[in-house]
């Protein structure tokens, strides 16, 4: 069997190489991303995998006359190297010693005046951008304009078509014109005549547009230019409903096919002055615009402006996470009560897979739930320590017992995104255990208790939720917060929690409406994982002659685990916000609960 | 007088305008710094002055065939109108609105062709790159090589030559030659072959050589180039005694003439690659530089291993705070028991230079002393708000009763710099004044306190400053904490305490044996300022499979005035570390001071 599937990979590679000999094609480099850079990538783009038969969600091939090689991280390289086996493609195990990155690779490999070639709707500029760097002194053809894996590809999945709707103003808080306008007095205020935009929760942000073309993103596939007098949307028309299409025409929406963009954009007036944010747009996009015209790269208005929630979003927010809350309360409650100290646990019947499936059904009870936010993360024991452990049929574990389980789970709700994070001790925990518990929790709740100047951004604010797990000597490999959409992507820019931003940079300021998780952990590698993740919206705390004041609102409405925390370890000052989280907690979700989850609910909210 | 005095300038202005026609030159500009960039600048630098008589310390001029003009900050508006006053040259107030900045003046002045000169010497290559850049289409001249205010300032004070002098290494813990071969490997490891050095302190460290050619900084006034067989020291060799050059010569230092430099980098050889570090050296420098040379633009790793104190360094630095700490304990003993309550204060007889003669006077009795380390700030109830008053015999104010008295200042000691700054409360305090100066407090030793993992900033830390403030609608407009040099300068990199690096960087990380101030304050316009300032040291705190840990500890020694502290204001934890540093002080500095300063001592730190 193995052998036979290696030999499946051996031929397409052979294909391909035909292929790029008749097209004079010297290297072809084939990538993970689709066209808009999203988080997860649909059926369709996954050319590397139907190239190599390497299915991690990370990974880049180079093909050459002689040479077929592929790049993926730490976390794929058992995996790469069991399903590359027998293809001939050779592994390159990214971050290890006297492994080139892929443009120094290039930069050794090819000879003056070669081609290489790649489908530059799927290559990011700064991919493309290092590539030619590094390739400067070669006089190298570079064609951007072909699609060679898919030409191979005879059973290629459809691009996905999922109908798109219309999400209602009394959900966003702000009408359709409303944000064409701020978007274009911000495309006045940069001397920019269009503004070209590629990433997809942008584009359904300011359309007020939702779909299903990506797991997890309820987006739209879709681009969009901006112009002063009208707005065009890049969509394929079959998912476009008349009420759909009446609505955005209203507001001046000229609707296009998809792929139209690529010709359109090469027929840019010359001279045009266009917004383009490269980091968020693939290479095919940059590469259509007419060299006569002036590109600002900068980052879409559209970005922050979507970050910045409207008080109506907000308050939405506020109704998802109670309804949210109720769900994930209920699934603490049948650990805590059910499965704690029961035969089924301690006889190993019940699985990560089975509890969140649970937890699944207990979300689409709530109204507004409409599908979850990411995949699941129900970890037991050991398996917390592996930061993105996912459970599949393959690795799913039976709880165990005396140790922590861990659940990072979030849904898309009609009022807005959650993700939010418990780890739950199941029997007896060491003294160690709850002394990490607790530092992860005193690092939450310290973030989440900040008062801090109007400028100040998530690297200056890290080290309130690292500073109790530093003092024993703990640390955890990922950054403390990101940005939440609205019912959009679990993760958004452009402001984060983490101590240094890309390039040394310090990042971007919050500001009121932004959401944003905290979420401090502690991972002992081959024992357990303690993750502890709300939600918070930036709010205002006040002003004075010294400046603008912001801080935290806690939206996630859910018990910590009282018992995996030392009281002892607290402050006073982290007892009361404790002590105050749970009362609003308990005083929240009681008239969603049974009697018997009350009356667990009262114990578990408890001051100490 | 005034009249007459403004002709004076009236004049120079039109000699230089003759000048400049001579040699065929639109524009001339002149700046503030001398050849080295350094924080002060001697009396034969000061051409800006000269030419305007506005002598303020930051203001640079444009002249023109038409125009004249001078730049200044909000610090010297007032003081600039009324010294530019009948001299024909026009004020331009930097940060005001229609204000261009020096580079659009040029701009918009300037026609193509035209010829704009400065003595190339005394500007950064950062301003020379930013008139270039504005004026990058006008195919302008530019004479880097001319001083054309020198020409004219016939009695002009020569320049600054006072004796050079050895640092022994009991005093370093480190050899010339082993700092030599550490640049070296560092240079090799740039594939540098010739290092140039031009800022003072790196070539004092280097070179173990102290001097008194800067106000506060004991540095020589020289330059560098470290190649890899010599190191060349350009300094006028009138200050250096046989002894000082015969120790340099054995280490292999050539001493040239101070200003051969120039001469001797145009005639580097061809396409050697040159480490120089362009933020740190003037343009004149990089000009002279072969355009066949590659010059590799990067910080000097003098810089990173001046900042990383060594165990001899820090050693020395604790006896160097234990010798200030008493001296400036003294004052406060004499402020809190003598002139506090007295008829002297009541009436008026006590002034702040008064104060800062005490203080320095005691200091003078310390052992190891050499000299203050910067302008003594020693300011009464309102002077404590502006943050960078000193007094003067104009200035010289009254000690006031019933305020704060604030007293930033420090000595230079062969056991290294100082830096301090106490708030002492003088006679009855309002709540409020107590409150801020708690915050103060709390900000100060919660940063103190931090434990941190290796690679972090100053700018991940400012936060555990400010918080205390902000949580009140405090702030301050200053940075929280610079590097501090080993008798050395006051203020040094790489490291700092802020909440953004320049351009939006998060800065350098600490490492082991940097030495920082921990400085937070308050300052209430017209009424009152506090600051409260230590010196730290960086140390380890230890190491787990989660990385390096770092910390602080206090090098100052001297009490916090507990009568302007709220207890009640204070974590548990806050009380502990301010006694467990006031029980540190007690012990410390008993053995140096009278009976009667103990009896006060033991109450001043006694455990609250």
């Amino acid at each position: 069997m193995k052998r036979f599937e290696a030999d499946v990979y051996r031929k397409r590679v052979a294909d391909l190489r035909r292929r790029m000999k008749e097209l004079d094609i010297d290297a072809y480099y084939v990538v993970t991303d689709d066209f808009h850079a999203s988080e997860y990538v649909g059926d369709y783009f996954k050319c590397r995998e139907f190239l190599s038969g390497f299915d991690g969600s990370a990974g880049e091939m180079i093909v050459t006359a002689d040479e077929a090689r592929l790049w993926t991280d730490g976390r794929y390289f058992l995996q790469a190297a069991d399903q590359l086996e027998g293809t001939g493609i050779q592994l390159m195990k990214m971050g290890e010693k006297d492994v080139p990155r892929i443009p120094d690779y290039l930069a050794k490999t090819l000879t003056p005046h070669s081609c290489l070639a790649y489908d530059g709707r799927t290559v990011s500029n700064a991919a493309a951008e290092e590539i030619e760097k590094a390739l400067a002194d070669k006089a190298m053809v570079y064609r951007t304009d072909v699609d060679l894996v898919g030409g191979l590809w005879t059973d290629r999945p459809a691009l996905s078509a999922e109908p798109a709707w219309l999400l209602d103003e009394k959900y966003t808080g702000e009408s359709r014109m409303s944000k064409l306008a701020r978007v274009r007095k911000e495309m006045e205020k940069l001397n920019c005549e269009a503004h070209i935009i590629a990433s997809l929760d942008d584009i359904a942000w300011l359309y007020q547009l939702r779909g299903n073309d990506v797991a997890y993103n309820p987006v739209v596939l879709s681009y969009s230019v901006v112009l002063k007098d009208k707005a065009v949307l890049y969509v394929n028309e079959a998912v476009i409903s008349s009420e759909v299409r009446g609505a955005l025409e209203a507001d001046g929406v000229e609707l296009r096919p998809y792929n139209n963009i690529y010709g359109d954009l090469e027929k840019l007036v010359d001279g045009m002055s266009v917004l383009l944010d490269k980091k968020k747009s693939n290479r095919a996009l940059y590469k259509c615009i007419p060299v006569s015209c002036k590109v600002e790269d900068h980052s879409s208005p559209v970005t922050l402006f979507k970050a910045c929630k409207t008080p109506t979003e907000v308050q939405n927010e506020r109704e998802a996470h109670i309804q949210d809350g109720v769900a994930v309360t209920k699934i603490c409650y049948y650990l805590k009560t059910r499965l704690q100290g029961s035969e089924e646990l301690k006889n190993g019947k019940v699985t990560e897979l089975d509890v969140s499936e649970h937890l699944l059904n207990f979300r689409k009870e709530r109204p507004g739930f409409i599908e979850q936010s990411f995949e699941p993360i129900i970890a037991t024991g050991a398996h917390g320590a592996i930061v993105h452990y996912e459970p599949t049929e393959e690795t799913n574990a039976k709880i165990e017992n005396n140790t922590f389980l861990l659940m990072d789970t979030g849904g898309q709700y009609y009022q807005g995104t959650t993700d939010i994070t418990r780890t739950v001790l199941l029997g007896e925990g060491t003294e160690e255990m709850k002394r990490n518990f607790t530092a992860v929790l005193r690092g939450h709740l310290n973030l989440a208790d900040a008062v801090f100047k109007k400028g100040v951004t998530g690297v200056n604010l890290d080290i309130l939720a690292r500073s109790p797990l530093w003092e024993l000597g703990l640390d955890y490999n990922h950054g403390t917060g990101h940005g939440v959409g609205y019912l959009l992507n679990v993760h958004e820019g452009p402001q984060g929690v983490r101590l240094r931003d890309a390039g040394g940079k310090i990042g971007a300021p919050f500001e009121e409406g932004m959401i944003t998780s905290d979420e401090p952990g502690v991972y002992l590698t081959g024992k357990y994982g303690i993750r502890t993740e709300n939600l918070m919206a930036c709010v205002k705390k006040g002003s004075s002659e010294f400046g603008e004041f912001l801080g935290f609102e806690m939206l996630t409405m859910v018990p910590y685990d009282l018992d995996a925390i030392l009281p002892e370890m607290l402050s006073e000052h982290e007892k009361e916000l404790l002590n105050a989280y749970h009362k609003k907690v308990r005083e929240t979700l009681s008239q969603y609960l049974t009697a018997e989850e009350n009356a667990w609910l009262e114990k578990a909210t408890r001051a100490i």
